[in-house]
């Protein structure tokens, strides 16, 4: 029996200001990438997501980012790597507090935006992820990209692959970049197909038409565009339809 | 035979900027009130500064603020009690995140500036902070003044009482405030001799010239102004000629 | 003719957050007081404001507020004068440059949320807000309530009262605060006509019954809750339907 | 004659934290690159030293940066034009809006740190920050490299050029980069017989022994490391007994 995560970012308001529907992915989620304060998400935030999460079985990872509320962590920043790893551990230790006290914990890290492209193509960053986890707790697994250099550098951490089904895969098994015309895919029917052959034959087929072997333990779904809730949840349903079982890759704590 | 704890405010730089001379007061102080980042102290700080604590058995405490980087943590902020439970509970676990990758522990929490000052009169913001840390560990002391507010709300946490060699004290016990003429002892040879008697006797010689009774478990010292290191060096180097057993309130973890 | 400006705050969005409908409210106020910064508004999100207004000839007003990100400048702060009048100065130039590289200026002042309430009881922070309008321009407006503090110590600067349509009224003119029930008018006809009245007889009917002037030249509708744009469209055409002049206070450069 | 500007940055400290001695090199520089709140800076810091470069005659330079007080504008941040246009123009406007409070202005930019350094090689952040001098006043000269993509990229905008005394140049005139071995000069004497030479004949002897022209009409002294102000002090003394007309490339408003 084919088995598949379903994982979100979650937590990304800041303030007054909210973005997407952490309440209503919740119901769809098994795992929720929690923002830890420095790209969106303050204590506070923190704290309700991580609460819903455990009340719901979610598991809770650790959605760590570059120091950058007024770009959302979007944009890369060149750091040191020591401060890199710094930086990434304060954030999963503050995560985890809080989840800790609303009674679950981190299970997973799943970095955020510019870093999580960043250290798919670049050791040195890549590798002062790692560290930071692995000071924490190095029996966390990483969620990532296959062919990320996150596995080059692992070295004990588990390092988890996860797939997109909304977006167009080269020959070779990676994404096609977002500013090639096709990276996304926009038809529900098609991204709903696409994740159920991710899940049960394990396969995408790629922009030139072969097919591609895929193999995630987690597949990613949005919240924060008009229609994503609604596609997440029938991509959810048509998982299930297919007698995939769907749970966390992590324990949820 | 007497027992005394030094503490003082570590970790107070942030990026390119130094406050404040950590490296000497860690051959002082018997307890680190380490910065946790909201009004100073970056990732990359606290990292150091952790380190070189475990290293010589000097308890680590966090010093947990409002979120307030351009005005130090100076300057009360009316917030609402959830919203300052979540952020201290965030500054308190990200700083015991770095202190266990270091091979120590955050053992107290000590609140920095105006919600040290705060918490002491106001039961509602000293609640919220009491509320973070039972989430957190219920175990974690906090260390505040005699008389604070903080001890009617404390419920089951343990409150340790500390005491200032450098500021005059009424003849309730209390502090002078700081805005009264006479409320800051600058003669260091006065200094000494009033941390010595807070130590062995257990009292203090107050503004009125009656002898109050002193009773803490700690003595603050400090090591951002000029000469400060130096008299906080000769507070300790007087402490163990008088026989004071200078260590911990809390274990270093 | 009985002549009115209808205000509102714009432009508080930060980074990838959005908040309210800026383009939707530009078609019915006649003045914009948008953020600067320190409570919302990232200079790219300035710069759009700026330049929409310019275009609809919309009066562009300085919404400067303490530097609070996290509470979206809702949080008293304690701030020394000069402080304060730093902040308030630095915010206000920078609003006025972009405004002028948009072909328009900053045409006034309304200082937002804590800050607001506050000068209208402090006279010191209210000084230090007046003080930094004369040292930039004394010929600007600040828009506030009427019996603020800030009448007090304005001197020389032209100070604008404002009324609010959705508010109770005291017997003495002055809002009921925001935790008394009834503070706030929620039907939606009421606040309409209140509106037109406040405009047309220069009254309010208070929470007693009894009818109170209300010297206005300026009414402040709002955007960022479900509605509010809709009620701000129906006060402003029932204001032009009973043929009140609807134009801004100051000129918009 | 030989004429010789002499700039440094100042006001790069931040609420409780300081940086270099401001009132020192005011006596000594006559240009002042004053951080404008984005990697240093609070607005109170920028007001005095405003004031105290005004009183002086001391040209005031609008040091713009990345947005990183963290990592104190060192760090390049990817950013899009548009958003880096309006970054600039809200730090130029508030400086010159404090600036002119005190009686002064800015009369030209100096970028800093990363973004200087970006901006030089880069032709399209070099682009925005051009144009965002160009939206708020044409008439500012840029302060930078030569060599610099700046100069591709300025259209009308005045670029002058600066030298670095205490750095090696390569044979074709640019400088060293910092990290190959013996990027920076550290003699004191040599740094003083450089300065005067690149003053009174308009050269540098590089790297490998070729004498080189240098066309600068400022040279830049720092103010943050151990003995940088008596340097920078001995610098300006050299120059004026070489009889080298010290003054500002722009005129101080």
């Amino acid at each position: 029996m084919a088995v598949m995560d379903i994982n979100a970012d979650l937590g990304e308001g800041f303030g007054v200001w909210t973005l997407g529907d952490d309440l209503a992915l919740l119901e769809i989620v098994t795992s929720a990438n929690v923002a830890c304060g420095f790209h969106a998400g303050d204590p506070l935030v923190m704290r309700r997501v991580c609460r819903a999460a455990v009340t719901r079985g979610v598991a809770i990872g650790a959605q760590v980012s570059y120091r950058d509320l007024a770009g959302f962590g979007r944009r890369e920043i060149e750091m040191a790597p020591d401060e890199l790893t710094a930086e990434v551990l304060y954030q999963l230790a503050a995560l985890d507090g809080i989840a800790r006290a609303a009674g679950g914990r981190v299970s997973y890290v799943k970095p955020h935006g510019a870093l999580y492209n960043r250290i798919a193509r670049d050791r040195e960053q890549a590798g002062a992820v790692v560290e930071a986890i692995r000071d924490y707790d190095p029996s966390l697994p990483i969620l990532t990209l296959p062919g990320s250099a996150v596995h080059e550098v692992a070295g004990p951490l588990t390092v988890i692959a996860e797939c997109y089904a909304d977006r167009a895969y080269t020959p070779e098994g990676t994404l096609v970049p977002r500013r090639r015309p096709g990276a996304v895919v926009h038809d529900a029917d098609t991204v709903i197909e696409r994740a159920v052959r991710m899940a049960v034959e394990g396969v995408v087929i790629a922009v030139d038409g072969t097919k591609v072997p895929v193999d995630a333990r987690s597949i990613c779904v949005h919240g924060d565009t008009p229609g994503a809730v609604e596609l997440a949840r029938a991509v959810r349903g048509a998982l299930a339809a297919a007698e995939v079982d769907v749970r966390p890759f992590a324990l949820p704590g």
